[in-house]
């Protein structure tokens, strides 16, 4: 510790030279910031990150964090509340909640805890450290599907097949394509940018950096912040994956962008649905006059059309304060079906992770390629009238019962016909394979096989997002929805003939 | 009515131990709402509504209906008015615009009447209704195809076709694609959104509610707020389709993003086009400081780049006054051809029922399958040139004469070559029917078919839309521009080819 | 000039008239306009200008132009400084930079100058005209690769003979496609749009305008303001690419959607990747609270997350004004290797002018179709690491060394394999056409080379710029990403049989 302190000892130096100008900073902020209120071992943080890595620190300037403790924290009403933990470790209680306090949780448990400039600094802060103050939402996040999404997309043998079969490079040996082993780096960069990757500490490695060279730990696929990710401290997820780092700001995660980062067309259009909605115009027309940050968040009042977050995570009241749904963190917990995720709609799964279903064909997938529900891993019947009751009491919060009624039997509808639409395209990709025209050991790498992967991957699954979301007619006649998945239906159809043809001529 | 008054006796009690409440939160929205200018009628809907759909109540209370009485209006010099009626119903002037104002009028004509907490109620607002107070805008907007949209697209047969080949559930039998009947619902999702469905009064049901079991008309196709939605009382159209409820801000209709719901792309991509113009460009920058609400919108002033409503519909004036074109309500009386709508540009039609007219053909459409022009049922070069000139004005509100001229020209010279291009289009699949490689019976519903669609819907709409838009460059080369003509085209070409020598060798 | 002074006679009474409403408007834009600052033709041209093209002189009352004299710019401390000139005309330095300012400049370079109202005008402000105060930007800009967008095309064989494939009109002659000589009108609305066209002068014409017939320079290609636009003073470039008329703002320039005009999907999908990426994100979520006219522009202090202009061109410095990065407007001189421009990826070009390259092929490209690098004309390691340097202290104003490394060192590592697939799709193409499948004399106008087109063009350069731009997962897994690139090479390998078997069958 001794030589740790004269190697800072220069840097004490600065932070006293530049404390000064980030109080300045601030004051533009129209914050006011009580130096007490900062821990010793924030304001040696700052002193040298305000020089070196100014932007984080200014973030963080512009966060609720850099202004609130969490004693203060507690003294609210307790729906105004934005901390679920009752009580708060002593050292933390009387400070705002500064760098140190967050990269400094559970040593003991982080493989990337380092020494530098005297002090033991994680890397990465995870929601195991974010629980020391929000206890509730970590815990229904850890249970909920999100938490296990690398698990869920590795771990499921079709989906892998599919995630190899995409992002491994190919090369072309003696005409034919031959795929590689997909690396890391793709990985990272494609599905597990989304899902999370594993982050892992293979030791300590030296970076040259502007303050010279210094030690840090050697992470695995890292930087990530993938909703999933798998951290070096053994728990599971990113809260800044929707909390994005350092402002922390509710704002943004309730705003529809952070949700549409990785809910993106072709595959989980729900942002772009959600743009051509009704709620999505009056949302980009008027949002920008709104309160994103208000807690609890009050219909009509703070907000006039919903985001995301209203209808599957906040914590909604009505104007005069009545309660109309709590906060979760559990993504699917105000869910009754799944609309995506595999092939057909099913009642959402018990478990978030869903490794663990095992369907009629042996395999850990809701359902079978023919549309048969493993009953027994999902949820029923009575739990997915409490679930649709919630939505149901979100939507009437603007809309009469019958309103919302209408729009959920239709939601009902769709479901059936496009579960019959996907139900007719594996008829034909059965056929095809069949006759030997396509060969199903990989059931994703050949032309038909890419043609019926889209009817349910793409068409379908826009389609149900846009009758789920109340409409975005354009893109489910034209853009992703009916008329491809019609298209795209007799394409199949043409290309098993083709092909066929030209099989038995080649014998 | 005395036994609804009775039932209606313990809402009475609520609805004065709420209203205080009501008025909180209207102070919020830093509106002064003097008691005495909600009808009693209205006070008594806000009553139960504030506590069992806040956010309509909450979402009125921002519009200008809330602080506005009809004779308040009407003392507004001319070209600032709001309304176009020079007289209201005695009932009406002395009330700012409440929810019993609306859902109140010409209950005689509503087959949705229904009694509902001891008054006679409207489930849906009508033009018809609107009407009372805005008689110029529903006027012109009667008469325009915006209007007739449900029948535009369904009594047209080629149209028709279309909708129900790409709309209805497909089954597999014996490996043949077999179509059912498209369902009312998916209609309804998709084509019918935008054009509307029809709304009709089955009965009465009872629903179960937040306040216990109510009873309310049965309505077929509801929710929906298509433009040209049917609606109980005979009339055509929802205003709500662009002023959406319960804020009816002209500053929504105005935004791009609402007529983005509907036109978007692939087949009416003028959202798209907007998005990546200059204009676009210019409107995403610094559209959140301009005047949205102005009545007259004042050029340069208010705004600086024009958004859709501007070119199609607003009053425009100069910042000194100085009229530059009037308000219409008709979306296609400043266009003096039509773009996309049918295979080849033609100019705009006589009538906003196109089902009157009759083609070389003796189809219902502008023109023939080869681009002949039903001259006849479309407006004559007189028109044309008036309406040209009406939309030349807006664009020298900022441009040179020169500019505009120059644009126009390049306009001219799109149009003549993405017709040819159809035209091209066209013969080769004139080629595939005539030598049985495809079935003109159904021109939609094979592969070929589909692509030719593609040509004339997607990518020619598009490349005409960008260039009416001065120019989304990008869009008009690769996203659905020339390049996807060009190679669909090629694949066209192609594809008739290999499906001929199949259908040669398996003879 | 009396003979035009006569003719301008009634304009001055106009002018008088006029002008008290011009400071009308200008009050309303909450600036102050000391009359005396405007110079006294630029009155005229207002007088006239405010009643005729109204929407320009407001968009020019809120620029900085209309309220800055050059000698006031001058005086504030460098780092500040807006114009980069030491030194003005005299008849320029008193006055605020109005219409005559700018349209007046070296008129006996300007082909488009013209006798207006008693005065000599240019049509056209060129760079050359700009540079008058901004000539380290004009000189930067000029030797860059956007200063040569239209040679860069047009005169590069590959690229050009893809030009003239895709924007040719096709007629059907005898069931084959025939393709004409692309339309001067087409290019400019699609390569040109962006490229920029070549604005000649072909005399002088007479115009209809509002004021009567007026004769002005009968331009070619005219409107247009693509960024390397050939102009009649013999300049390239137009300035009002970024910095539209006539707010000229700065603010404009720095957010994306200006970048995102051109730099658009699917083959320059800059915007769309930055819009799904985390900077995207917090950029559209909390953007509108952020300072984009600050100069210099302050990290993390000013704005949060970095847009376009951040990285690539604007001056940046840390909150206490230390600076990080100098403002260039050569948009290459940050980057070390070209993402796209040409089938593979390769170091930067040494000059902007990419027509002086010669391949091993003897063809004007950087690299060869199997990836050759034609090293003597591209920049050497050291210029890379240069240049990696400068982005590297950007992403260190937010971000740890190590997380910089680790992302440099994944994109290092998605360069690398997204080449390979190049070359992969590029075998089998080869074997098409060395089997004479397809026809390499045009190597883009059917079916498989189309397809080869869209691996290069479409799906690799969206994986890199993805990439680059810390990601966009759900971009580069299925929207034009690895999911695509998978399926498309699957299908020219599938093409190609059955065009094989389709050739050898017809023998």
């Amino acid at each position: 510790m001794q030589s740790t302190i004269k190697f800072v000892a220069p840097f004490v130096v600065i932070l006293f030279l530049l404390f000064p100008k980030v109080i300045i900073a601030s004051e533009k902020e129209e914050a006011v910031i009580a130096d007490a209120k900062l821990s010793p071992q924030t304001q040696a943080c700052i002193g040298c990150h305000s020089l070196f890595t100014p932007g984080i620190v200014q973030d963080w300037l512009s966060s609720r964090h850099s202004k609130t403790t969490p004693s203060d924290a507690l003294k609210k009403p307790a729906l105004q509340r934005r901390v679920s933990a009752d009580i708060f470790p002593d050292e933390l209680s009387g400070y705002v909640v500064g760098c140190y306090e967050c990269h400094s949780r559970n040593p003991e448990k982080h493989k990337d805890n380092f020494g530098h400039m005297g002090y033991r600094i994680n890397v990465i802060v995870t929601p195991n450290d974010c629980k020391t103050c929000h206890p509730v939402e970590v815990k229904q996040f850890s249970e909920s599907k999100k938490a296990h999404a690398i698990k869920n997309l590795m771990e499921n043998p079709v989906y892998h097949t599919l995630v190899s079969t995409i992002t491994g490079v190919k090369k072309i040996e003696k005409g034919k394509i031959i795929s590689e082993k997909s690396s890391e780096e793709t990985l990272h960069e494609t599905c597990l940018g989304c899902h999370g990757t594993k982050v892992d500490v293979r030791g300590i490695k030296k970076v040259f950096t502007k303050m010279g060279e210094i030690s840090v730990p050697d992470l695995t696929n890292w930087p990530n912040q993938g909703v999933g990710r798998e951290n070096p401290d053994g728990s599971l997820g990113a809260c800044t994956a929707c909390h994005p780092r350092h402002g922390f700001l509710i704002e943004v995660a309730r705003k529809p962008y952070t949700c549409g980062q990785c809910h993106h067309e072709p595959d989980v259009p729900a942002w772009n649905v959600y743009e051509e909605s009704k709620h999505g115009n009056i949302y980009s027309s008027k949002g920008s006059t709104w309160d994103f940050s208000n807690v609890p968040w009050k219909i009509g009042q703070d907000f006039k059309t919903p985001t995301c977050a209203t209808c599957h995570n906040s914590l909604l009241v009505s104007p005069d304060g009545n309660m109309i749904v709590e906060r979760t963190h559990d993504f699917g917990s105000r869910l009754w079906v799944r609309l995506f995720g595999l092939i057909y709609s099913h009642p959402q799964p018990r478990s978030g992770n869903t490794t663990v279903i095992k369907n009629k064909d042996g395999l850990p997938l809701p359902t079978t390629f023919t549309g048969e529900v493993a009953l027994e891993y999902t949820i029923d019947k009575s739990e997915q009238d409490k679930r649709l009751d919630k939505m149901h009491n979100v939507c009437t919060g603007c809309h009469s019962t019958d309103w919302v009624n209408g729009h959920f039997a239709k939601l009902e509808s769709t479901i059936k016909e496009i579960d019959e639409m996907t139900l007719a395209a594996t008829k034909l990709m059965e056929e095809a394979w069949g006759k030997g025209i396509e060969d199903k050991t990989n059931p994703f790498d050949e032309p038909v096989e890419q043609m019926w992967i889209r009817q349910w991957l793409f068409y379908s699954n826009s389609i149900r997002y846009a009758s789920a979301m109340t409409g975005a007619p354009d893109y489910t006649t034209f853009k992703l929805g009916w008329g491809e998945l019609t298209n795209n239906l007799i394409n199949m159809r043409d290309m098993i003939d083709i092909k066929e043809e030209n099989k038995r001529k080649t014998k």
